[in-house]
């Protein structure tokens, strides 16, 4: 996994990540954190129907526990998989959300202790697009 | 399915969506598009606690697809039935959200290429109230 | 269940909620509401990572089907459990969400009829932290 800046305007920003495998859980706080600015809030976004993001702990254990999580509440027979065999990755996506919104104060995310910002690939490897913009 | 705006009024706007079927996805990012503003970002809320929003894909097949993997999750027997029939669609709901908020810039939604708003009813058919709130 | 009011500046608020059960959901409209200042939107935030928000109906039924619908979803063999014994609450609390953003105009959230805001606890029992912020 490769984080690469993009672009930097004022209050908007993106960043984009390569995602390595089908599924897979990447923490992007620090991409996310460089980027806030002023404002009430920290909206994170990603502009894709087959990945999503979470905000939640990170460590090696759990970040495996989330790819077969997220898995077996998906897995069946989907209509979507005759034109496209990624019916699961929609579905999950759908559910989880594709946004993040956290509150910031001094241009700081008011982020737990164990609250970590993270992007699901679910229908990887890929290139994602990740924006995150001050409200 | 019938779309009927209702008021605009500065940034604050709202329409609503006539529902057929118990379970039902339907696209209404047409009907927010036209009510998206100047700001950073636009917030799509439904005030209603059997129907919810998701951002995703949206064609004929996952259309379906979507209805079997939402009443899936929450099939079963639950105690609010007893005074209501329709627990699963609360519990869905709750777990699904009541709203999307999109990025925004040039008063245009930032969405995706497969990214579709769409209203989940969930305890159709009904008349569902959709507010769109630039923010 | 208590609720500490903490402090208040300007647009920014935090209380407190103690919860006395290992998962519980509770309602926390009032102490938001009363937190609701001018603005567009209100985010209501929880910095925790084995806690989340819910937006739906609260009576006594539903209560407790929440908490067995959402246990049901993440039971399981984890491997975070083997480093701290909490990974179904992770994993929920991921997939719901630590935020709520509610539609706001003079100053009073536009929920609707059925619409509470509710702290669901998924690890407890513990003080949890609940931040309102408007946008």
């Amino acid at each position: 996994m490769r984080l690469r800046p993009s672009w930097v305007s004022g209050l908007n920003s993106e960043f984009f990540v390569e995602t390595k495998k089908r599924v897979e859980v990447i923490d992007i706080t620090a991409e996310v954190e460089k980027r806030a600015g002023s404002g009430n809030a920290c909206l994170v976004f990603v502009p894709h129907a087959t990945a999503a993001l979470i905000l939640n702990e990170f460590e090696p254990n759990i970040q495996e526990d989330y790819g077969e999580f997220f898995s077996r509440i998906a897995k069946g027979e989907w209509k979507h998989d005759r034109i496209d065999n990624n019916a699961e990755a929609h579905l999950l996506s759908a559910l989880i959300s594709p946004s993040v919104l956290v509150p910031v104060e001094n241009k700081r995310l008011q982020l737990g202790t164990w609250q970590r910002i993270m992007l699901v690939e679910l229908d990887g490897p890929r290139k994602r697009k990740v924006l995150v913009r001050m409200i």
